[in-house]
């Protein structure tokens, strides 16, 4: 028997992080399932930016890096991040973005491991961070391999040749899961270092740095945390590596005495010295504020409403879609997954454009996939309903076939 | 016979430049000569960056990036950058910190002399700068050399050795000014590159990179360019060389077709592929936004009252506070310096607590002296002239042996 739109509102009046929506701006006529690329805008950060500008900047200008603790904020949204990372106080920092951050730990993990060349990624990792690693080692032109293998062949392809794996944990398209303590557990029996990348982690499923054994990680804020576009990103070194690696990339900010202005270099102890540069405070600023409504949020919690809205929603597109071609992306074990739900879809395009005209936002990603990020703060189970009904009806139409929808622009 | 107060404000009177100081918020009771360090708000800021959250983050959310330009903001602020330190059209973009930038200009540079092993700069260099420079050498542990000379030897220090020279036109302490064409032609005659830093240049003094021939450019965008706390910084690349370097720290924004999601990197053509990961957008907005004073300048009248303001500021302070020890820092031709003017004052740290105490906003910088940013298009001559009053009845007065003052605390 068919869910309802009843049942879903049901499910609603039961979630216990229902209450969570309204912290954000949600617009009208919309159902944003697209919270994977860009979180919705918390109710509370426009007044907190407002103040940077207009009191912090405008008021108390050059003295706010003391009075106002612009120079903490990346120590302070740091540590708030870590507890839902699973890391460990003053091992997590902001600022950057996440291919900055990764460029800084990749070629400090690299000069760990010299006698080394092999750096082990997976084709399903965001292209950005293998050409990351592509740039560093063509760089070095030093006999150096980035070494890219499909995800389930990661763990067999580690060997005394590698130096760093480096793994995004949740694929950006399909959704599949890297199973962290054993890949970083294979890593480590090879003498290897684990990079993990966050991306599409953090905030949306339980992350256990410390548990899992990782050496250094990346993540985006500005996905599930809310942080705002291009918000600055994070980076974590475990604590018992922190004061034994250096990065290629350092700055004043990552120096022991900054304001001494020494001609030479001279690390600061801990995950400070990954810092590099002033970092854009007000994009910070808004990005301190977005962390609010995760303060008081159980990741448990909160997983299990990301399960049950991917459940939902696979079963309602199946449902009423998999007569037109549509088949899910990924691993249907929920314990394998992300919290976006993907299909591979035929003019899968045109299906997405088709659908954010009539309000429902998801992207596309080539070839063929369309992208659903759920996002438990404020994604109901009735929005899940209503995409799923849209899309269906969408394509009973074809609605995808109108020359509006199906014109590809480039994007950038 | 003495410059009265009068004198000042008739000066202020016949200022083409008076009317851009409305275009500023200046706290009231306050005299700030810092923003060669953190340039003020401009008016238009705040709306500015009320709309890109409230509207454009909030209601269009992820559509922004195409509708609301935010995919072109390194191109366009960089274009309108351009005209202000003599880039010729896409060729200056806007991202990251100045440190991360110059990293990857300098490998960029490094990978185009690779048999030549020393990196030139000068003891007048921001030291972050140094930093960038020894920590990139450091990791590639291959025989380089980061050779540090003083700022009048550079010229005789270059040979078929250097791989490239990284100078920092003024002097962030003394205001010194490197000779721009003279040194670049002199690398250029070594078969050196040049790597420019105009941090404290842009904004202040008339730059022309196209006719002094440089290579590559960095700069900041929140000292006299007025973009906020940590605004991205910029970078040049010289049109001839734009295809043919490619800096060791890449990304997806860099890439030829970011969307086409390649595993293979391929830098895109031109400046574009110095981008790396994606930009914090509300900082980027508010330094769009802080330019637009600057739009109908010109640099030469801007200039032209930038040493009008440091000769008037050096006369009074050496008239009312030689006998208390304090010495001009940097050339006294004007043609030799920039926009800010320092003094080698003893205990010029309690010296600077007690004039911020009083109003005065300058900075202190180790080991004794004191600095005072002088920006055209919002200082007035009586601005300096009350402030070289206060400075000197602070001396007379001897406010600095106060303990409130003299009581250093660390900074960070």
């Amino acid at each position: 028997m068919s869910i309802t739109r009843r049942d879903c509102e049901a499910m609603d009046r039961n979630d216990a992080l229902a209450s969570k929506r309204d912290l954000f701006t949600l617009p009208k006529g919309v159902i944003y399932l697209d919270g994977n690329s860009l979180g919705v805008l918390p109710k509370n950060v426009s007044q907190r930016v407002t103040a940077a500008v207009e009191q912090q900047w405008g008021e108390t200008l050059i003295k706010s890096w003391n009075e106002h603790g612009w120079f903490h904020l990346p120590h302070k949204i740091g540590n708030r991040l870590a507890r839902l990372v699973g890391a460990e106080k003053d091992s997590v920092i902001v600022g950057d973005s996440i291919s900055v951050n990764l460029f800084k730990i990749l070629s400090g993990a690299l000069a760990q491991r010299r006698d080394r060349k092999i750096i082990l990624t997976d084709s399903g990792n965001f292209p950005s961070d293998i050409y990351v690693a592509q740039g560093l080692t063509q760089f070095l032109d030093a006999g150096y391999e980035v070494k890219v293998v499909a995800p389930e062949d990661v763990a067999a392809a580690i060997d005394a040749r590698v130096a760093v794996v480096m793994i995004t944990e949740v694929d950006y398209r399909t959704a599949r899961r890297h199973d962290m303590p054993a890949l970083t557990k294979a890593a480590h029996a090879h003498g290897a270092l684990m990079i993990w990348d966050l991306a599409h982690s953090a905030g949306a499923i339980p992350v256990d740095l410390t548990g899992g054994d990782a050496d250094f990680a990346v993540g985006c804020t500005y996905k599930y945390l809310n942080g705002g576009p291009g918000a600055p990103a994070f980076l974590y070194v475990r604590p018992s590596l922190q004061d034994k690696v250096q990065p290629a990339l350092v700055g004043w900010w990552g120096h022991a005495r900054p304001f001494a202005f020494d001609l030479d270099f001279v690390p600061a102890p801990g995950v400070t010295r990954q810092q590099c540069g002033t970092q854009p405070i007000l994009s910070m600023t808004a990005l301190d504020a977005a962390l609010d409504p995760f303060d008081d949020v159980d990741m448990g919690v909160l997983h299990r409403k990301s399960q049950a809205l991917a459940k939902l929603f696979i079963d309602l597109v199946e449902e009423k879609c998999a007569r037109y071609g549509l088949k899910l992306a990924g691993p249907r074990d929920m314990k394998q997954r992300g919290s976006h739900v993907s299909f591979h879809c035929p003019e899968g395009y045109g299906v997405m454009q088709a659908l954010i005209a009539q309000g429902v936002i998801g992207d596309f990603r080539a070839p063929d996939i369309i992208r659903f990020g759920l996002t438990p703060l404020y994604n109901s189970f009735a929005d899940i309903w209503d995409a799923a009904a849209i899309l269906g009806q969408g394509l009973e139409e074809g609605l995808w076939k109108r020359p509006e929808y199906r014109a590809r622009k480039p994007v950038t």
